[in-house]
């Protein structure tokens, strides 16, 4: 698929057929989603799959009740193992970069979705705290989101943007 | 250009040529950075186009003298307008979701860049003040990202990457 169109296309499902994501389409997200950008190639992005059904519903518990955890057959955790960034960072690799990193490798997951004809939802509202005990996380991992997909249950909702002619600014805000 | 080959294509190139960058790709690149998701549907991103050079050796000096900031023929800052997210996130907002979203407005960038025959790179390693002060941001304004772009004057470089395996859990850490 042309990447306009994906760009294009992109949306938050958070209604889910009931059917299996394909361990191949899971492949081709996350081969893709390893692409990512990362500060000084630090690579501090890291995937947890999780279909166990204890988990989404614990990971669902964490994240404010957002059902699509609950009804996506899987969820891609993107984590950051700040281990990786932190000795040459600080706490700007703590607290910055590992969330842009993280980001990044999220989008083109949100993207991947698309091409693969499956709907995609980003979760970033969640007590952190929970979320790294239900998966396990050393202290060192950092939470970034929580990506609930299935097939599609649902057309793309529709909102109306800000007219980007009033978020472009020159040279000065 | 096809989604997948956007993404294998992509990477940070910091040395341009002299050449400017033509109005209408900025346009297309903003078109579809404007297309990023964001937190609730809040849309805190904005975009300075900063071509003016004392602007540009300013930037360089708030970002520990990375070249191709002073090299780009065109900057493009992506910020987070936080009085839009703050006012329903609080501090998550600011310190988190503010953050992501302007990751994912920066790396469509990117992508973008990609497909227009461009290079660009994504500079995160900065002092917010300095910059804030450069480009005149009110303190509700945080800059996530400087994005040098200009025609390549260098091949992508060539990194190794972790293997992906290594980055895949199941169900936990």
């Amino acid at each position: 698929m042309e990447f306009e169109k994906v760009v294009k296309k992109r949306a938050m499902i958070r209604r889910y057929q009931k059917k299996a994501v394909e361990d191949e389409k899971i492949q081709r997200i996350l081969n893709l989603a390893w692409k990512a950008p990362s500060a000084g190639f630090t690579q501090p992005v890291e995937f947890i799959l999780v279909k166990d059904e204890k988990a989404k519903r614990a990971l669902f518990e964490a994240a404010l009740y957002q059902e699509q955890l609950l009804e996506a057959p899987i969820i891609i955790a993107v984590v950051s193992n700040t281990s990786r960034s932190t000795p040459r960072y600080g706490k700007r690799g703590r607290e910055f970069y590992s969330v842009i990193d993280g980001a990044f490798a999220s989008l083109i997951i949100l993207f991947t979705c698309v091409k693969e004809g499956l709907g995609a939802s980003f979760v970033g509202a969640f007590e952190d705290e929970k979320v790294s005990k239900v998966l396990k996380l050393p202290n060192y991992v950092r939470p970034i989101g929580l990506i609930a997909i299935g097939y599609p249950a649902e057309a793309a909702p529709k909102y109306k943007r800000i007219s980007l002619e009033k978020l472009i600014h020159k040279n000065t805000w």
